[in-house]
């Protein structure tokens, strides 16, 4: 990311009198970014080059000492551990621009960077440990984050004393360095830009619609450079009840249009779907509480949209007294398993009773439950799979089967406790005599078994190949047991 | 139905040199209505009013002798027993016309009008008995259909040699009868507009763009003013691959465009879903194998489309070889529950093998199933549900309950085998104190069991509410188990 720093007017009001952007050019290229003000007269573009090379870049803005500023740079290329932003990939999946796969395995702690500091460090190194490569996160605060020392987006007087011309730039500096620490950690950061916990304590749930759109453009300006930065327009959208259906139209193309980058855009429901086949829409955020305990129905809404489908909400694991935060941890890793055996992604968070009020979802902190290991666990199954994506099997005939034609197939057994899985597979692609070797996958104990010997098939019916001698798996009743095939030659 | 008869031109091609419309007025009202050619120098124009009184009309064409003529007529109440054409009501489902709900209960035999005429009328005295309120039916014939007596939409020489610049008349008066007397059996007609199981033998799945549109425009003059005509643009229609997605989206504006009554639009699937969230599909006309197996599955389209979502192929009743057509009765029954649990509708058929080759969802004949008096068993229990339709009563949590909160219940307990049924209501709408009554219901069978006394609720916790003495209704450890609970005051 490379930032230009400028000294410019910093009379009257520069968020809304300066307007600044900059071409950089590499080549027949163009990009225009747009710049933000920064505050005591400090400028800045951000950008985000996606090639190596020289780039050079000129300013334009409506006031005469930011104009026609130019300069020049070499991009290097990404440093090891950098594959660059993820976007969808073999239309239901994610990849990394330098072509690896993005496994999704999300979490959600919405207003973690509204803490006190010592507690979003230890967020920090929580998440250091965690199998978690995507965190939901918001850019407003919950309206009980009513610290004493809190910054706000906008300068002003709490609870609604606010000047919404202007932006506090160091509750913006402090989401800065966050998601730059995310991106250490490899972690993408799905910045939520509106949502309904503010109830209307603060007002941000509800501001003018200028200052809407003001807000999302300077959030672009200053976050798009960062790599690891997806869009979340909302979270549960239809609960912001001053806002349009055209309004979410609206916001979406704002932040299409502004960002250079093409960022991941989605918009998370409570009960109502926004209409996530309209363009803007990269992939598909639901809230549901009961999709993602069958494969079957996981797989409808990917069907439907023909983009990836991530389950960002499921119910959390927890022991809250809403039925939306009792799921055991047994209970959010099946949700995992059946969403990935449905070729579609899924999202934790956990909501534990706790003394001083510390819970993951809201505010971060540590984690209390046993269901993260078990996603770690499940993150390497993933990362060992076909990298073009888990596809199910054979749609629509209660298969729990997804992966690779001939190649992969990850099956899981979810809530049953079978003894044993004859060793049938759906034909796309399958030729007598072809060959797989099975391992038995206890995802809850997180142990891989290798079955003895290779299964040879052979043709079975219409619709299926079969182990040439009629073979089964062992399977130890218990329930949450997957199985791996893998073909071999 | 009002249809004037014209005479015009004979030589020459009038199908494609004559153009005659009219229009009729009432008050302040015009309705622009297409005519059709329809052999021997007869030009055609029906009309079907929606309001009683007073009518004139004239019409418009290319030809001196059938311009500015004009007529009047009296349009008069509807005879008991019509209803009107049905539309969309209530969101999720359907009324006729006349305010009272249409519950669809559907069956498919594509080509019964393509069959010879004993069998046709065969396949009337099987409806007249039938559960079934909707035929979908095909206006182009199987390729299978080849006896020497068919008569086909176009002049010509079969398999190849049509005339695509002209219209049989005597096959569209065929289907012109079949569609009326449906209408006289209170059945919807779901005329088929395109199908892909001509596969070259006739070349209707795959004429010129020019001869589609002229097609659909004849089909849509002849048979508009029919109050039972629904149109779907194809079955399977990711099976034409000749056929492209704009395509479709042309021809749904071509018949929207062309109806002057707005009749049901829609297009059913093979494994591509069409997007039914297009502002010209009416409702989603679905084939999914195995989302009506469970209502949680079935209720997600629905959550997505926010129109009705008539599930038309649920894979069949039958000993067919293929696995799409061996339901047994009871799952045949079993997902018109779950369908209407989810506050959705589904449709039948069924291939049983016949040593004639009389199989229901290819030519019509005879019903062999059992699923038959079950459906009508069925359909009487919707027909005493609330008019406004069935809603689900707790979406996402696997909660298998449908009705109108607070006033009435249908809960369908699938396969399950429970032995009892805790009285236990989720809370919308409910106070302490209120009073209900209860019946289990056999759904296969057909038996209606009162339960003795009345019910009433307490407040159990922050979800529900429960009979207060906390009792349980008896069930009898069979599968297809519903109960009904009505609110009695």
């Amino acid at each position: 990311m490379l930032e230009i720093d400028l000294a410019g007017p910093a009379e009257g009001n520069p968020f809304v009198d300066v307007a600044l952007s900059a071409v950089f050019r590499q080549g027949a290229r163009e990009i225009a970014v747009d710049g933000f003000y920064d505050g005591a007269g400090r400028y800045k573009i951000r950008f985000m080059p996606d090639t190596a090379g020289a780039w050079t870049w000129e300013t334009r803005s409506n006031r005469a000492e930011l104009r026609g500023r130019t300069g020049r740079f070499d991009a290097v290329q990404a440093a090891p551990g950098n594959r660059g932003p993820v976007s969808v990939r073999n239309t239901f999946h994610f990849g990394y621009a330098d072509g690896s796969p993005f496994w999704q395995v999300g979490t959600t702690s919405y207003a973690w960077t509204h803490q006190p500091d010592a507690l979003q460090e230890r967020t920090l190194r929580t998440l250091a440990m965690a199998p978690f490569n995507k965190l939901r996160m918001a850019v407003f605060p919950n309206n009980d984050d009513a610290l004493a020392h809190q910054r706000f987006p906008f300068p002003g007087k709490p609870p609604h004393g606010w000047d919404f011309s202007r932006f506090d730039v160091d509750f913006f500096r402090n989401l800065d360095r966050r998601v730059a620490q995310l991106r250490a950690l490899g972690i993408e950061a799905d910045l939520i830009l509106f949502h309904p916990y503010d109830k209307g304590k603060w007002g941000f749930d509800r501001m003018p619609g200028a200052v809407n759109d003001r807000y999302l453009r300077y959030v672009v300006a200053r976050l798009a450079a960062y790599r690891n930065v997806w869009w979340s327009m909302a979270n549960e959208f239809d609960f912001l009840t001053e806002k349009t259906m055209d309004d979410w139209d609206h916001y979406f193309q704002l932040v299409q249009a502004a960002d250079p980058y093409g960022h991941l855009r989605s918009i998370h429901n409570a009960f109502r779907l926004y209409n996530h086949t309209k363009p803007w829409v990269t992939h598909a955020s639901i809230q549901h509480g009961a999709a993602t305990e069958d494969p079957e129905r996981a797989v409808l809404y990917r069907d439907v949209y023909n983009k990836p489908v991530v389950y960002d909400e499921v119910k959390y694991e927890g022991d809250w007294v809403k039925r939306w935060g009792q799921l055991t941890p047994e209970e959010m890793v099946l949700r995992f398993w059946n969403g990935a055996i449905a070729g579609s992604y899924v999202g934790h968070s956990e909501i534990y009773k706790d003394p001083g009020g510390e819970i993951w979802l809201g505010k971060g902190g540590t984690l209390k439950g046993q269901s993260p290991p078990r996603l770690a666990f499940f993150r390497r199954i993933l990362a060992e799979s076909p990298h073009e994506g888990l596809e199910p099997i054979d749609k629509w005939q209660d298969h729990p089967f997804a992966g690779k034609h001939a190649e992969y197939y990850l099956g899981y057994f979810n809530r049953d406790k079978p003894a044993a899985w004859p060793f049938v597979l759906f034909k796309t692609g399958l030729r007598d005599g072809m060959k797989f070797r099975a391992e038995v996958i206890d995802t809850w104990n997180m142990t891989v078994t290798p079955v003895d010997g290779t299964f040879e098939i052979k043709r079975r019916d219409d619709y299926t190949f079969a182990d040439k001698d009629g073979r089964s798996i062992a399977l130890p009743g218990r329930p949450y047991m997957a199985v791996r095939i893998v073909r071999v030659r």
